[in-house]
């Protein structure tokens, strides 16, 4: 937890943003695994974190931007729970080491959003991702969840994305220590690394290391040789010589702020010629990227030239030809690099995506695509100075979108597809650093990961 | 995945019991952590697993008890999935592994549930603990979530506990060798046990062999020099001579089964007077419980048993009094002996716990007390061959408790409460095994565990 202050004037930026009405941000319940008391390992809502700091489930925060007035909605533990988990901090105590100094029973939330709701006062929400959120949010607005996307506020999320995309001193610091942790993940895999040792035996040692640490891993870690399957989380497999290891891993840092790692390691330890030609230009393609970023600069211009640098790269070797441009224009960098180049990094690995909201169908219309503009990385929004970002270009050889392209002969005047079948098993890379972007243009954060 | 032979056959017995209506069982959809798309490693629901098999999300399964027509709906993976996550099993595959021959897109499931609405068809469901589950199940009846624990029934919930509590062969072989991996990880602890140790230095080995072996741990371990606190889910003590280390866990069979498997350990290798003392009593009370299970006994003959035989061993260390029996009945041995001498134990740890729904307040209502009877090791079930479930007595000197009870001279009749502040910094032992009710009696399926 950062100090009582840091939150106070987190909070007092945000009222001066939206100025009127009252803001509802709700912390997470646990979420059960095969029934009500067992329950995954607690993760507070980021957002929730950002402004109340409280890494505790059952709790929701209210900010009154007129009267300025915040308090925490919450519950000192039962005394029956003290029996089962031990002596328990008050709820006071713990809302004052945020700086709120006013507590109330959750149970007496409804009441004071109706009153509110009774005297025509905005109740300010975001986009939610988890059900039981939707359940609650639903609940105290007295709507149905399927309706529950037109209340989100537009202003309030504009808000929030845009203050929480800038990282304070110590902000940066956290993501630094998680870095460093994670640092310690890829030189222990490096040092393992050996044909014959099974993927799942490295995922081993990496959650050694972060229990060691005392922390968790920020996302589920890719250790896969099909690094060609972009969200391959298997470990089965054993390593053979001349395969590639892709590793995508970190961790949290003690306030919950998260590093994003890839690495990718050939078996043998020596990249054979196919491999090297193709991880140079990966290399190269992340250099040119971190190279060009500055603040004010288009996240699009990044992405596009990264784009640009595989197709050219993947050119001289013969896999691509035509006008470059066009290529990019038409998309045909996709067969290989089918992702974005980036993602903004902070509390939430790919942060702020939450607040694009979660996956029901409820969020499929007009209103919520209309805001979710305003959320995160999308291909218009201006690089600043203290954006922290990852830069992880990648090329990948995925055969069953090789096969698909070509049976339709798509952008066969871009792509070489009897070329490109010398490459089929090759599998994937990609390298993946983390950045903040600085008055100077860019620093890596994760430059000493090897 | 068992044969496709063993879930017709589970679903056949369900349909003759059911004999009307239609069964509805809802499978999980992957549990969002910090936004929809990252999220906690996927556990399907356990009801779903015993009739439908499946480990995947998004899925739901039909029973027409009046036809004997079942049909899993579900999605294939969309063509743009194959590219993140690789090649996947197309969902009529699936289906045939567990003997269903018809299957539909998810989508159509409201239809389904519509039509049947319509002809006066009654859906049968169970109680939800998810919060998915219960926005997607307020949606197929449209009604509001607050309402539907109306629409449990108590026919398919007494049927599925009835059926899911005796255990076949080929489940008791699971459990087995659930039990096999979980006795690496106690042997392990055992043999690392030294002052100067951190209790998350053996978490980290126990995940380590978990990862191993493929599998996942059933529950959140317990490893803690405070094993009076009954789930203390922190890990950052270093152990100290002279102290007790309680460990509390177990893994998942491939097939999703539990073991749960509790030691005491002296971290200095042996005990101290006081503490061979109390674990003496456990050891015995446990001896005890076990002999005295046969088929046809009440549980409540086994607890209270337990307790007697704790309360007794406490009298001859002179920190209980009086007449025992009027102690048990008043709940004097609730100050040491906290919890119930056992639970269930399958495919969920605490094994069908989640049939009681979970803990948001539309639970509280009369409806679902009156069915709740029917679910799970109530004190007047009767024990039968071929239940599975935990014998855990223990022994805790929980301060919070002990001041509590004091204060107000609870039970001065049955406690010596100056006695008691010598073993006020004791800790808490508990030995906890997992037992196969026989024809002859029962099992200790763990009794190798060190």
């Amino acid at each position: 937890m950062f100090s009582p202050n840091t939150y106070i004037e987190r909070r007092n930026v945000l009222i001066q943003t939206i100025k009127s009405g009252i803001i509802l941000l709700l912390g997470h319940k646990n979420s059960p695994i095969n029934h009500a008391h067992q329950t995954y390992p607690f993760r507070q809502d980021s957002t929730f974190l950002y402004y109340f700091g409280l890494n505790l489930p059952n709790l929701a925060g209210i900010i009154d931007t007129a009267s300025g007035e915040t308090i925490i909605f919450g519950n000192d533990a039962h005394p029956d729970e003290l029996i089962w988990f031990g002596p328990q901090t008050k709820l006071a105590e713990n809302a004052s080491k945020v700086g709120i100094y006013k507590t109330q029973d959750i149970a007496t939330l409804a009441i004071f959003i109706k009153t509110a709701l009774r005297q025509n006062r905005q109740i300010h929400i975001i986009p939610e991702y988890r059900y039981d959120t939707l359940v609650t949010i639903a609940k105290l607005l007295h709507i149905s969840p399927e309706k529950i996307a037109l209340k989100y506020s537009a202003t309030l999320l504009h808000a929030i994305v845009n203050q929480r995309s800038y990282k304070s001193a110590a902000e940066i610091n956290e993501i630094k220590a998680a870095i460093n942790i994670t640092h310690e993940m890829f030189k222990t895999a490096n040092d393992m690394l050996n044909e014959g040792l099974y993927e799942y035996e490295i995922l081993a040692e990496f959650q050694k290391i972060a229990t060691h640490r005392q922390t968790k891993f920020a996302f589920t870690p890719i250790i896969s040789v099909h690094g060609e399957f972009l969200h391959n989380f298997n470990y089965h497999n054993q390593l053979k010589s001349g395969q590639l290891l892709l590793i995508d891993a970190g961790v949290e840092s003690k306030n919950h702020y998260a590093a994003d790692i890839t690495r990718t390691y050939p078996i043998n330890r020596s990249f054979n010629t196919q491999q090297k030609a193709i991880y140079d230009i990966v290399s190269q393609t992340q250099k040119e990227a971190i190279a060009a970023i500055k603040s004010g600069i288009l996240y699009k211009t990044i992405h596009l030239g990264a784009a640009r640098c595989i197709f050219n790269g993947l050119k001289a070797l013969g896999l691509t030809t035509g006008d470059t441009e066009c290529a990019i224009q038409a998309g045909a960098h996709k067969l290989f690099f089918p992702h974005k180049i980036s993602h903004m990094l902070g509390l939430d690995t790919h942060d702020m995506s939450g607040l694009r909201g979660h996956a029901t169908d409820h969020n499929e219309n007009a209103h919520l695509t209309n805001i979710l503009k305003y959320t995160t990385l999308t291909m218009d929004l201006e690089l600043k100075t203290n954006f922290c970002l990852t830069i992880e270009p990648g090329i990948y050889f995925i055969p069953i979108l090789i096969d698909r392209w070509e049976s339709t002969k798509k952008f066969q005047e871009f792509i070489n597809y009897s070329e490109l079948k010398k490459f089929r098993d090759f599998g994937g890379i990609r390298i993946e650093d983390d950045i903040l972007v600085t008055s100077e243009g860019a620093k890596n954060l994760s430059i000493n990961i090897r």
